[in-house]
């Protein structure tokens, strides 16, 4: 949605307790900015007003700043507690915020051209609730406007007022100001001056006349703020400062990014714009709108965007969760990090159990902690090999160690560092990199889209099979039981005799199979025929080297991408049907916060590094292994995907053959299928908050295409549109939405969707 | 210092305000306790006592409850005002601390063979400040007591109430219990049991009786607590219960993580006992003591650690530093993780630049962020070989990319993933490891040490020079100009010949000369001579490929251990006096609180990548890739480190020529030249926070070695010192400090590692 334009100057009053002078600060401000800016528009808003009509914040403020442009209250009670107590039938959150945006921007609206001001005062304290029960500091968050705090001078008062400076602080909010009265016994002011961050003014001011019997007090008052009105002056100075500051930092952002940042995965090159990221909330980015430079200043200072590429795919319950900075704060609070090897936490160890209970469950015994994906998977391929090794006693003779392979799908991706990079055959990203070396064979995999409607099931040519196609109806009937088909025992043979051939033939020895169950992400989302990676397994399980010896290599899953409900249930082996040996977890993981990643693997595998000698351990670690901070957010962030998975896809507690479309994502289905009948479409893939679209490319396919550029650029940039923020892979563009997206957010996103395909 | 008996239950009760009843509740809970618990001992403690005599909290507990075993106050103050306005010469805040420690101690002792219960009553809010003004909720972190929040019941006390949980929460404090009076009008209590965290429990009871005009009301009084005995014998169960429940959860963790946690760098077969550590707070960890167990619960329950390993070198500030607590949460409440591609946000912009000014000062250009000091070091690496293919034009023929080597030392230590490790020599670390190739050729460089009191420069044998050592009486004669020495010529000789052997005869080429300045960390804390180092820079900036081209290849620096002023100097290639081409930094960059790295360039490394084609870009990324958290927290933590480095090390200001041993470290001088006298010791390192001190082994040193096992179970567990938390290195064993470690700390771990170097 459309933002306000720079020239507007938006502000909160939030308070450290009520009857603190809330609304008398709210007024001297309003005649502070009358006095020093004579020709800009003043707004006062007043969203929330109990105890009306006896009170009228709105009408005090009128009554003592009659230059008012406009005094605003949008809802009323009649009785003077809070409003969660005062109302019966509270209206929605969102249509509350929707009431509060729209008022201002009409103030927005009628001030173009001029300078404005507007003064929002919130009712009670920071953590006061509104109607629904919402905590005002949480409720008003999307806003973030630059905040006032009003703070307590009373005895105590230091307290409250550091504390509600606290909770705005976690939540994000930007407090540039305060204010409060001065009191001769407490001094709150002076001590709140020093204890408070530098770059906080403080303003103090005497306390108001005392009420008199008339409930006015109009000539008392009057004076009271005529004498406020050279401090106020001062204040609205501070304010237009800090505000024009503010908005030449964020315009000074993009080119010293250009000037300092080398960014990943970028041609530096060919970057014109860069997205200047001012927060976030739920599953929008609030960035700073391109056209704001222009000279008259009427252009919106920001617009907002749908993450679309959930920030590399780490998000999943929305940016600035309150619960998660807390979570956060808490662990950070309790220990900062602590030494893992050889020491336990609460944190890191309620992960563990958490980890093997949930996407570990039937399976894994053991966690193992580390930074990110590529850690993760190196950590697994290291357990994997030396496993193997010793299991089939690969490990005689000189130089094995770089020997033993592994088996994968070509396409894959499973991280950027040099082993995680050596497991994926030679691709774009890799081959260009000094020291890649592959080691391993990457089967061709058959992969499945929705076109016209019908989902595909493509058959490499190279397996030389009856058809190139297999054709389904419906997503259950591609993830059904298809294991009597036909196609499945061609599936067995043809990967028996490819291994044979290479082992057998030409001496090869695979260490583990390794892949990415169901999509593959970074290489184009590309969803695999869930027959051909569980016929793989069961392949990959049968494997020996000699005859009547041990059979069986580990299988990994890289779920670094598809683990944590990213489609639809909680890992995507429960999908596959699969219990891997050892699996690899990150992104999702700790809610879209802060880098952790988990590798889980089972107890037989651990023996393989279990003995009297340090030397057969597992040496690969990273200072934070395990960190508090991570486990903390982890752990609330699974607790918050179990509560709120259940609400958004089914996929959950039914049988895979039992669902229709409708369940296996938050897309509608209609939508999916208009896409896959478009002239331009090669194919649609939609698994749980991913829909993938590949765009037919004329010079052909591949992450160096850019027949998806225009298409990025579009969404990015739509007006009147939910704008979103997507980033190509190749000829493939996808969005992907999160646990919190709701229907009305799927259904925004699909028009700009649709109407970027059919502008093409 | 020992902590208290499992049997003995401690609490903490703080307020959301002044005059919310805290007095009344905490002699309710002591009222609670003795009908609950008769058997029972009871402790109410007042630390600090304004308005006293007049006003006296402990009177009024004992008064009330006539049970109780002790009631004392330790700090009264005449004023009825806050305790930083009612004294003039405050104590210090240690002195403070020591005392509440003492009495708690004293009440632990003479309830000895009994179950107890104490409740340290707060003053005023919970960030109200005591008499230096320290906030109280900071003030009392260390003991970090089980908490009781007596929340404000009035309008307004919802916010007030959820605020002040919050800064207890982000402090790392855990709430159990809320208590607070009923109000009929604002139902304070119906909300706050909906809105706080399921596992604490909100009590609520009527307001006490009104004042009359004699001041004491004892019948009124007495009346009332008997109707509210119910309730708080209710309120001490719910404590019991929780106290038992939490040291029943600690009691467990031990053999929990054994079950399911995998360590890195650990054989497991040989861990007998996992440190469980229940908090952190500066350079201290809390960690359960192995004696809990002991059937009659006299033992005391903690132990507290020194944290010598800096959990694996990330600590600086100290643990639960409540600065970096809020810099964490702000930047999840503002962001989250937003995308780093393409895009901007205000604290990985601002980091980027501080890095510039600071590390980074007169030579870096670019910042690529990443998550640890591997990733960051082969991104250093990709860089390098990328830049000098070009340059030199070495990218000609198959198969070239994995040819190009680094030239390093022999002992250095760049990381865990594989191309980390390909980096270094083959050592213990990576020997095993599949997948492991070296692409290097590594110096045995010359290493410093003191022994008798002197400093050695030891050369190795391989190089032939004349004299196996060079001698110095102090740092600064190694620091200092030795460019015209006869052992400097002789370095670039050999330096040079061993090179041109190795390019022109053999036929090898390198990609860059890679090292961590200074000091070789995970190698076993080697302190390179630094002549030498600063030789081969001179040497890798004069190498050639072909006469008359190109001259110079990439000087990578790993500062990942070294960085922000571990060793005094905010990095370590300021004191060395190189300015590389590339360096790594993570570490102590974050403060110690979550992974983060960087890799530092000059825009010349950076025109390299830059091109118009996609394929030319640096393909290497993660997804947490410049997370806001992590940005924050070390932009935070650079501003703490510098502020607080000039109190502790004169080292910065300085030249190094001019400096006495003891402004390049925090240890004291004495006491490393005693160790250095010592019949088992083999030599001593001391810079910056670090002390290294290498044990004589008859068996051989190295990784594998068992000699220091002694000492750090030792220093781990010695009763009545200092007790100090260290992980061996081979025979080397070392502790570290941190910025905030103070002199008389200091003075307490030298006296425990001189006993157990003693005792040995």
């Amino acid at each position: 949605m459309a933002y306000l334009p720079k020239r507007f100057l938006p502000h909160q009053v939030f308070a450290a307790n009520t009857d603190v002078g809330k609304t008398i600060f709210s007024t001297a401000l309003c005649r502070g900015v009358a006095a020093r800016y004579p020709n800009s528009s003043i707004y006062y808003l007043k969203p929330v007003q109990t105890g009306y009509p006896v009170d009228s914040d709105a009408r005090h403020a009128k009554k003592y700043c009659p230059s008012i442009t406009a005094a605003d209250t949008l809802y009323t009670y009649k009785d003077p507690v809070s409003p969660h107590i005062a109302t019966v039938n509270p209206p929605t959150d969102v249509s509350v915020l929707e009431s509060v945006r729209t008022k201002i921007q009409e103030y927005a609206q009628e001030s173009k051209g001029k300078d404005a001001f507007m003064f929002l005062e919130t009712a009670g304290g920071v953590n006061s609730p509104i109607m629904s029960g919402t905590l005002q500091c949480n409720f008003y968050r999307p806003l973030r406007l630059p905040t006032v705090l009003v703070a307590d001078s009373k005895l105590g008062g230091i307290s409250t007022t550091l504390s509600s400076f606290e909770s705005l602080y976690v939540r994000g909010y930007d407090v540039n100001t305060v204010l409060l009265f001065e009191d001769e016994s407490w001094k709150n002011n002076e001590f709140l001056a020093k204890q408070l961050p530098n770059d906080i003014r403080v303003f103090s001011i005497p306390s108001p006349p005392t009420r008199g019997s008339n409930n006015d007090d109009f000539k008392d008052m009057s004076e009271y703020y005529s004498r406020l009105d050279k401090v106020f002056q001062s204040v609205a100075e501070h304010l237009k400062d800090k505000g024009d500051k503010r908005i030449e930092g964020l315009m000074e952002m993009e080119n010293k990014t250009k000037d300092i940042i080398w960014w990943p995965f970028t041609q530096h090159h060919n970057v014109k714009n860069v997205t200047v990221i001012d927060s976030a909330y739920g599953d929008m980015m609030v960035t700073l709108n391109p056209k704001t430079k222009d000279s008259k200043g009427d252009s919106n200072l920001f617009t907002e965007k749908f993450d679309g590429c959930a920030s590399w795919w780490t998000q999943g319950l929305g940016h600035g969760s309150p619960s998660l900075s807390m979570a956060t704060a808490h662990a950070a609070g309790r220990y900062g990090h602590v030494m893992a090897p050889e020491c336990t936490n609460e944190l890191s160890l309620s992960l563990a159990e958490k980890l093997i209970h949930t996407v570990g469950k039937d399976w894994a015994q053991r966690v193992y902690y580390s930074d990110n994906g590529s850690t993760a998977t190196e950590i697994a391929l290291k357990m994997a090999l030396r496993h193997t090794a010793n299991k089939h006693q690969l490990s005689t003779g000189t130089d094995t160690n770089r020997n033993i392979e592994i088996i994968g799908l070509k396409g894959s991706y499973h991280g950027d560092t040099i082993g995680a990079m050596d497991a994926s055959d030679p691709n774009v990203y890799n081959d260009t990199i000094h020291w890649y070396q592959p080691k391993g064979f990457w089967f061709d995999p058959p992969n499945v889209s929705m076109k016209d409607g019908v989902y595909n099931v493509h058959i490499p040519k190279e397996f030389k099979y009856d058809s190139a196609e297999e054709k389904f109806s419906s997503l259950s009937g591609v993830f059904g039981d298809r294991s009597k088909s036909k196609l499945a025992s061609f599936y067995r043979s043809y990967i028996d005799d490819t291994l044979n051939k290479l082992i057998k033939q030409e001496g090869r020895r695979f260490g583990a199979l390794m892949m990415e169950p169901i999509l593959m992400g970074a290489g184009g989302m590309i969803f695999v025929d869930p027959l051909f990676q569980k016929t793989l397994v069961e392949a990959a399980r049968d494997l020996k080297y000699k005859d009547n010896t041990e059979k069986g290599i580990p299988v990994i899953l890289d779920e670094v991408f598809t683990g944590f409900w990213r489609l639809g249930r909680r890992s995507a082996a429960e999908i596959l049907g699969v219990k891997p040996d050892i699996a690899a977890y990150a992104k999702l993981l700790t809610g879209g916060l802060v880098p952790l990643a988990v590798t889980l693997t089972s107890e037989e595998i651990f023996k393989s590094f279990y003995s009297p000698n340090k030397h057969d351990a597992l040496l690969h670690g990273h200072s934070y292994t395990a960190h508090p901070i991570g486990c903390s957010v982890a752990l609330q962030s699974i607790k918050e995907y179990e509560q709120k998975h259940s609400s958004q896809l089914t996929l959950s507690s039914n049988a895979l053959n039992q669902l229709s479309d409708k369940d296996w994502y938050i897309w509608n289905p209609e939508t999916v299928q208009y896409i896959s009948h478009l002239p331009n479409v090669q194919g649609v893939v939609s698994l749980g908050t991913v829909l993938a679209i590949e765009l037919k490319d004329a010079e052909g396919a591949g992450y160096t295409s850019n027949v998806s550029k225009e298409f990025i650029q579009h969404i990015r940039n739509l007006d009147n549109n939910m704008q979103i923020f997507a980033r190509p892979l190749g000829n493939v563009v996808y969005i992907m939405g999160s646990i919190v997206t709701t229907p009305e957010q799927v259904a925004q996103l699909e028009k700009t969707i649709l109407n970027a395909l059919e502008h093409r």
